[in-house]
């Protein structure tokens, strides 16, 4: 039903999933890896400008004005109607070998919605935007071309940002040709955006799982990053008897085996608390561990939620250390709050997901986006199609092509409501 | 109280604390680290051997037949009474950077014995022998010393055995100006022994903490050394919801945090169960941990409570895998079974701790001593003076004067009280 749903006839016009994919195809020949499956478009690359050079073109078809900004932005504007613009897109950037579909996906959605409405002759009162980003991936440790469009951008870290190889971000956007100091060029004045839309994979299991063609996000989870260690004393393993020792990982063992009451007790569905790095010393078999290093990862939509889980977890910590007698260290890496999609787009999205008879839940984003960056110019939002079996970030990337339809149907009908269509 | 006990008179020989410490620190002169703390004795090394020469002429000088045998035992008997010896002893080699008690007390204690015994004018009925064994550390991964002894060494590891720099054991026994090929003669027929006593370091905190100068030794624990595997599935952390993931560290987590409770329902005081090694793949801050590798070694005295410990780590690996959506894999690397010290020996030890008015508690040994070989041999016990808390393998190791004079004292008189005096 919800397949159709956008083909019920003159009045209701829907994207062309052919045109849509031949774009798609089109696009992935750059940076397409050798062994015919992956694609490889690093930020700043020969593969992504090249990537940008055949969007300006493609946009320049439609009768767009595109230009690429200082900082790698390829921008096509549809000069109709007047104010502030509808802007939608997503990055062309991908990871090392990554899929087919994280990123530019949400690009060739966002030609595809222009050229429908252009098909159907619909002049928007609005201008309309398409947006590609740059160094999404953050092969440099950011999202550098939304950050610059929101005036996010922090001039030490752009001066310095290098590389897992050492390559500075700074010479490789020169070896693109773009002038890394001209940055503050690329700063969007927010009286002159209306809202950012953007389609993009889950990359997470959740719409796959539950069979559903798309999510609206109601936001990008916050994220605090814990590096903790427990100290205690390594002994001989056969020697030592159990009530003597001061085992560092059974404090370990303590605090995660308590995570799932945490998150029953003080969590949320968008709740996730992980603990995905841990190093044992001497990690020695015959030794009781002496230390051990690890780190907790929570994630909240809520910034209470996520300070109660922090609580929480420090109470945990400190009775393990008590229990087994060690000493506990915590530092917070990082701590970044949630962003909440604007409630105008997600109602926006909802109320077109309700006529075009898609069902499409609310759900948070654990990863981060474009979105939470333009959250800070503009009212901002996105949506999700399912990733199969929730992988990202490699060849087995895929989406149902029925899904893509529904998805970008669901953009271009909000892109149209909140453009008004004049 | 217990200190004085051996000094009632002449009926009680006593040994001499500072000439037993004269020769610790007399052979502690070989492989004294250039730090000035700690002991390179490693078997065979050059270090080892001078040690070696050093113990065969002191034992000439107190009139023993003193030999290296083929593997490197040196072997001192006093050739006093008849029929099958008393052999008292342990090993001269140690750890890298090990040191000063490890092995090398209980040759000096053995010898102090011989002495004391001598000077009292003592004719045991039977002969005494004073062994200090070989590569008992295991530089070569066994027990060669001891192992050859008793009948129990495996010809393909003699042939193939190499250290951790990958030097052979035949090369570097060769080097040591030994016959490597002769091994067979270092056998000793049963017959030809009653008994053997080993004094060692505990090299566990139990006698420190509990403030005892001597604990007599029940036996060597059995071990298990299990490598186990849960797979799972290595995702998003941010994008996987809890209930969605197949985090192989919670299988772990569960695991570990069961040992309490096996040990409570089928372990005993001389259980030890261990986690010590745990390697997360891919163990990364933000990726849901898809595989876990990890070591347990299980540790008892009794040979049906190491089974019903096993099966109780399995089940609950098991249920483990079967809560988390977990592949499990279970590799037993060894199961060496418990080797009790003979009654006849552990008796002979507490009668004449009784006698001494020493408080000398019974307790196992979870770590690997020459007893556990030479109990394949002839009737084998040990006991164990205390490690400040608990320290071995390092500079550290100390054991106060007063304990060793204690241990010493108990050793001398078990030893006539089985060789007879005469």
């Amino acid at each position: 039903m919800a397949r159709d749903a956008s083909r019920k006839g003159p009045h209701r016009p829907a994207i062309r999933l052919e045109r849509l994919e031949a774009r798609l195809e089109a696009v992935n020949r750059f940076g397409a890896d050798e062994s015919g499956s992956g694609i490889n478009r690093l930020s700043f690359s020969e593969a992504d400008m090249q990537a940008r050079e055949w969007l300006a073109a493609e946009m320049r078809q439609l009768g767009l004005d595109a230009r690429l900004d200082p900082v790698g932005n390829v921008i096509g504007r549809w000069n109709t109607g007047s104010g502030p613009a509808v802007m939608l897109g997503s990055h062309l950037d991908s990871v090392p070998r990554g899929g087919n579909l994280d990123g530019v996906l949400g690009v060739v959605a966002a030609l595809e919605c222009v050229e429908t409405a252009m098909e159907h002759a619909i002049e928007p009162v609005s201008p309309i935007e398409i947006v590609a980003t740059s160094e999404e991936e953050g092969r440099f440790g950011g999202m550098l071309g939304a950050q610059a469009m929101a005036g996010l951008v922090d001039a030490d870290w752009l001066a310095n940002a290098r590389d897992d190889s050492g390559q500075s971000m700074t010479e490789a956007m020169r070896a693109a040709g773009l002038d890394p100091a001209a940055w503050p060029q690329a700063r969007r004045d927010p009286s002159e955006l209306k809202a950012f839309l953007e389609l993009h994979i889950e990359q997470g299991p959740v719409l796959d799982r539950a069979g559903r063609p798309v999510g609206i996000v109601e936001g990008i989870s916050g994220v605090f990053n814990w590096g903790v260690g427990f100290l205690g004393e390594a002994n001989h393993a056969g020697t030592t008897p159990m009530d003597l020792r001061r085992d560092a990982f059974r404090g370990l063992v303590d605090f995660s085996a308590a995570i799932p009451g945490i998150i029953e007790a003080v969590g949320t569905p968008a709740t996730r608390l992980t603990v995905g790095k841990v190093d044992l010393y001497p990690n020695f078999p015959h030794t009781v561990p002496g230390r051990v290093d690890f780190v907790i990862i929570g994630r909240d939509m809520e910034l209470e939620v996520m300070s109660a889980l922090a609580e929480a977890c420090r109470e945990r910590l400190q009775a393990a250390a008590l229990k087994h007698d060690l000493e506990l260290s915590v530092e917070q890496a990082s701590w970044l709050e949630p962003t909440p999609c604007h409630a105008t787009i997600i109602d926006a999205f909802r109320n077109q997901a309700r006529e075009l008879g898609i069902d499409a839940p609310l759900m948070p984003s654990g990863a981060g986006h474009d979105t939470q960056m333009m959250a800070h110019l503009t009212h901002a939002g996105m949506i999700f199609v399912p990733s199969r079996q929730g992988v990202s970030h490699a060849p087995e990337e895929f989406t149902d092509s029925a899904d893509i339809e529904i998805g970008c149907n669901l953009l271009l009908h909000t892109m149209l409501d909140l453009a008004g269509r004049g």
